[in-house]
Order: C-alpha cells, then structure tokens, then sequence
C-alpha cells in the first residue's frame, strides 16, 4: 500500500503532448515525475478535471491527497473548503510561479506548506510583457492584418504606431520579473523608467539598471521609484503590471485607477488577471478611455467563451494583445519548472525539507515571504 | 518664375493625415517642406500617383525636375530610364534610409547626388526586427488568434513557445540596425549572437557589447563574426537581415540558403524585399524547412494583393508575421526624418552643399559608402 497520494493537476496536452514530449507541463507527460513519486512509495493520480467544486475530480481525489501539484495556467483552486475536505493535505506544490490559487490563510491555519518554482519562468513572462509592449506600441496587429488582406494603408498604420525609445514605462511590482522588464527596457532607450512597489529596489539593483543606461544611452538615472501609484500610472505611455495577486492588489486596476491613464497608454498585464477589473478594462479600451490592454492572464482560467477580454478593442480594431495564460510555459520554462518540483518533492519525501528558501511561500502556519503577506 | 522643381513622392494620407498633423511622411502634409522650398524660389509639386512608368504623374513631372524627394515606403522608382528623361535632375533625397529604389550607377553617370537621412529611423527598425522575433519565438499570433476565438488549450500554444533566452541569433549585416538590433539582444541572456559582414565591427562597439553581456549576464564573448554565411545561417535559431540592397544581396536569401536553416529557425527581414527570392521564402515557411518569416518590406511596394508572403503559413498556422513596410516610419520617425530632409534641403538651396558625410550615399559620380559599393 502506498505511503499516501499525490494529486497532479494539469491542463490536457492530447495530440501536441504526443508529438512533443517536453510538453512536460501536460497532463499526458505528468511533469516527468512518475518514477521519482512511485519510487518514494507514493501513489500519484493526475487528472485534468478541475471544475466545478464540488463534484470534480480533484474534489473526489483530495479527501486522501497528502501533496497536490498544480500550475498556474491551468490551476486547481485550493480554497478553503477544499481544504476542509483534504484532512491528509500536507503540501501544495505550484508548477511555475504564483501560488494565489491557493486559500493561503487557510493553508496557514492548517500548517500546510506552499511551495513554488521560484524564478523557473521569470524570464519567459518579462519577455511576452517585452513583446507585447512592442506589440502595442508599434501597432502591429492592425498592421500584420492588413498585410494578410491585402491592403497597403501605411499612414493608417502609421497613425498609431510609435517607437518605444523616448517613452515612459512603468511597471507595478519591481520584483523578479518586473525587474527583468526594466532591465529589458533599457537598451530601447526610454525616456524613464518607472516604477511602484511596496519595497525600495535594492541600490545594487539601482546601480545596475543605471550602469547599463549609461553605458547603452549616456543616461544616467533612468530608474525612478514612485510613491503614489496614481501619479504613476499618469506620467505613463506603458503601463505593465508585475505583483502578486493578493488582498491588497485585487481589483486594484479599476475604471477609477485607469481613467487616471493616457489615452495614448497600455496597460500590459502578464501577473494576475484578478489584478484588474475585467469589465473595466474591456470598457476602457472598448470607449477610449486607453489605447489597449494586453497580457496573458485572466480572472477565471479558463477563460470563458464570452469573456469581455476576447473580443474588446480599440477604435482602429487593435488595443488587444490577449492570449491564454501561456508566457510562463514556454517549452524552455516547461524543463525549468519540472526540475523544480522534483526538487521540491525529493526534499519533501527524504523528510529533510531542506526546501530553496524562495520557493516557500506558507509553511508551519506562517507566510515565509512578503509579497503575498503585504497588506494594502 | 520658380528656380526649378522639386518633385515630392509619399503615400496618400487621406482621414488619417488629416486626423494626426504628425503624419509628415503622408502626401497631404508634405514633410513639413513647403514654406522651405518656396522661400528657396522653387516649386513643390507633390503627388501619389508613381506607377506604372511611364505614364504616372511622376514620369510628366520628371522631365523638368531638379529634386525628387520620396520614401522607401511607398518609393518612388528612379530608374535609368526615368532618369535618361529627367536632364534637370540633380538630387534624389531619400525621407528615410535605404535609397535601392534609385539606380545609382545611373545617377553616378550623370553626377547625380543621391542622399539620404541616415539614422533617422534605425532604433525604429530594430524595434520592429525585435518585435518580430519575439513574437516568433513565443508563438504569439496562434495564441493571440486562439483568445480571440474563444479557446483555451495551453498545450497547442506552448508546443511551438519558446524563450529567447538561450537561443542563436544572427544578423546578416551588422551595420546601424543589425547592431542596434544585437544591443537590445543582450539583456534576454542570448547563448550567441552572430553576425555576418564585409567588414567587422570596430573594436569598441565588440566590447560595448560584451560590457553589456558580462554586466547583465555575466558572460563574456557574446558576440562572433562568422565568415561563411551558410555556415551562420545552420547556427541560428533566429536568422535576421540588416543589409543594404544592391547587386551582391538581391536574391541572396534563395532556397539553397535557406535550406541550411533549421527547421524550427525564423527569418525576419526589415532590410528590404529582394534580399530574399519571395516564392523561395513562401515555399519554405508553407512546407516546413523553416518555421516562420516576418517583417515589412516587400520586393515591391505597395505589395500586390496575391503577393505569396501576404498568405503563406507554417502547419500550426503561424509562421507569418509580415505587415506593410511600416517599421521606420512611425510617427517619431516621420519627424526625424522630415527635419533630416529639411536639412538637406537648406544645404542644397544655400549652395553649400555642406551635407552630413553620412547622408550622402552618390555624388559627383562616385558612391561615398562602401555598403552599397560592396559586391557579392
């Protein structure tokens, strides 16, 4: 008999996880950790069926679950009364980065550890908000469109298009990724890079950015940390946001923080979808109140048939750059976040927890780290 | 009476121009350039209409123009034929870099100066070149199709999603773009960037380079010159074209070469159209022997409706990212490159012929720039 149960949930790969095995984040290849769990005396049962709670099986499986893995692009929400119904549940694991899937107060009361991969896909989401801040800026989509119909309207494409040198960034968050972005941004030879967070930037940090501005553009100085996120987000032309979803930052872009935007402006959203106010933003872009939204992730993913981030647009049918919750797992990022878990899981099955410090987000009742513990 | 003519040639504006004044490069606002010339006692005539020689308003005009004056956008042709009916022609200005629509052996016969605004629009460009690559690497256009549709299968978007950390790319001319475009290469922690060029980059702008690397990536040597440009071509993950067109690149990107590329490489051209035989380049990205080919310029401009990039794709339909030839000419360009003629202009109408070195590609029959002299 099996020491206990592992539950892995992860999107269904079907005939793309068949012709390409690094699709390791598919259910079809289970992260590549079949033999590391079997060989600890564990049982593992993977399923793709998430939702809805209650009757799911997730749902059924959890009541004798010790570990569920998960990732974000397709994730098993951990709430509370999972929780309640998962008395053996010791450890949730997140296969990527951000761990808000899961009810973190009540995995605290519960003393249930929260683990992630940190920095195993940092790089892959800075570089989808780098490509769709390109993406917007410089008008693409409209204008690939026209190439695909035929047409050859350069001052309409023009019209809107613009270079990303001399522009103000900002980003919400200057963590791992939104300091990957910075960092990005600075041979582009903008006009300021800006920055809001709840922490200063360490000096090295500073230094660096300003190094590689001086020696890029002869600018020094390029990086400004903002106190209030409303003058922020005013001085802007791209706005990308990189927290942690957590109480403080929920609904946190609403049609009263966006109308404080340039209508010239993006926003670039590669962190949380709850982030932002979905019905506010598709209106926003929708009426013009900014020039277009785009990113990866959304409030419910699945995202629904008719959800308003689909089909919203601007008045030049452009101001969208949506796609699936898809930048963190990258083929590249895939490898990377499966090394990670079996890292996790071999400290966790040879009892010694000697865990990457990053990666503990809760454990024995208390949140290890500040981002998700910060308050608004 | 007027001194003589100068001929203005640009793209037809229409709504757009007359909604956005900054659309200097639009035939409605004329680069800004009309108080100038007349003030110089000479006539500015301006018009769309360039094809087909030679019946187009151009071919009327030309039979007593002294200035013609046009964009590598919407170009004007100024073939020998045109220019054996132009006797008062003395100086072909390019709104913008690359002036391959001019026969220069012909204008060098007949002293003709050809001039340019070198630079106006290279970080334009580059941002485009970047753009295109990462919207390849990261398989966006699939997944941006699949949110709009109303899908959701992370596996289908990810199987062809890579990062660009940790990929090959070269550059096929490393001049003002192609180094540009390297420079904004190095913070996404490249594994090798190469490049190939008649000349190598001096010493210094090697080292800028390599000082970039080590301070973001800690890795030195980042960047290599490859003397065969077969062998390069098999290396790269990306492949991109930054070199002029003239007598030893046209055509150069035929099916040989590219059938050296990786199957999973992508092309990405923002030099000009003919460097690469366009049914070459179609052929392979609708048969697989490279995955994808982007960027926007067109061996003919505007592009013919059928023209084969306008449709082709790879199996998962991707593998397409061409727009109008839009890159170096967003508004911030347009700008640039309407004070460069400005510029040029003053230096023709005072007599002092005081051009910026760097402007001036022919004059007084002999080319002033090695890139277009270089033969295969």
């Amino acid at each position: 008999m099996a020491k206990g149960k592992v539950l892995l949930v992860l999107y269904a790969g079907g005939e793309a996880a068949r012709e390409e095995p690094r699709l390791l984040g598919a259910s079809e290849n289970e992260l590549g950790i079949r033999k590391l769990v079997e060989d600890a005396g564990y049982e593992l049962v993977t399923t793709t069926d998430k939702d809805p709670e209650p009757t799911s099986t997730v749902d059924k499986e959890l009541t004798d679950t010790e570990i569920i893995i998960t990732t974000p692009f397709y994730p098993a929400y951990v709430t509370a009364s999972r929780i309640a119904r998962a008395p053996k549940l010791k450890a949730c694991i997140t296969a990527g980065v951000g761990s808000d899937h899961v009810d973190l107060d009540a995995a605290n009361k519960r003393k249930i550890a929260v683990l992630e991969v940190t920095g195993s896909n940092v790089q892959s989401v800075a570089e989808h908000a780098m490509m769709t801040i390109l993406v917007f800026i410089r008008n693409f989509l409209p204008s690939h469109q026209m190439a695909l119909d035929g047409g050859w309207d350069i001052a309409r494409c023009a019209q809107h298009e613009y270079d990303l040198e001399g522009k103000v960034v900002a980003t919400v968050g200057a963590g791992r990724i939104g300091y990957r972005i910075l960092e990005r941004l600075v041979p582009f030879n903008p006009k300021k890079l800006l920055y809001y967070d709840y922490q200063p930037l360490p000096q090295q940090a500073v230094d660096k950015l300003n190094q590689a501005s001086k020696l890029y553009n002869d600018v020094d100085k390029i990086v400004e940390r903002v106190e209030s996120l409303e003058d922020m987000v005013a001085q802007a032309d791209i706005v990308t946001i990189n927290c942690p979803l957590h109480a403080g930052t929920k609904g946190l872009f609403d049609k009263k923080l966006i109308s404080k935007m340039k209508k010239t402006a993006y926003l670039v959203n590669t962190a949380r979808g709850a982030i932002c106010v979905a019905e506010d933003v598709a209106e926003a872009v929708n009426n013009g109140t900014i020039a277009g939204y785009g990113g990866d992730v959304w409030n419910v993913q699945p995202a629904p048939k008719d959800h308003p981030w689909r089909k919203m647009h601007n008045s030049w049918n452009g101001g969208n750059a949506m796609t699936p919750h898809i930048s963190g797992t990258s083929l590249d990022a895939q490898k990377r976040y499966a090394d990670g878990v079996k890292q996790i899981l071999t400290a966790y099955f040879t009892g010694k927890f000697d865990y990457r410090p990053q990666d503990v987000i809760v454990i024995d009742g208390h949140y290890a780290t500040k981002a998700y513990g910060q308050k608004k």
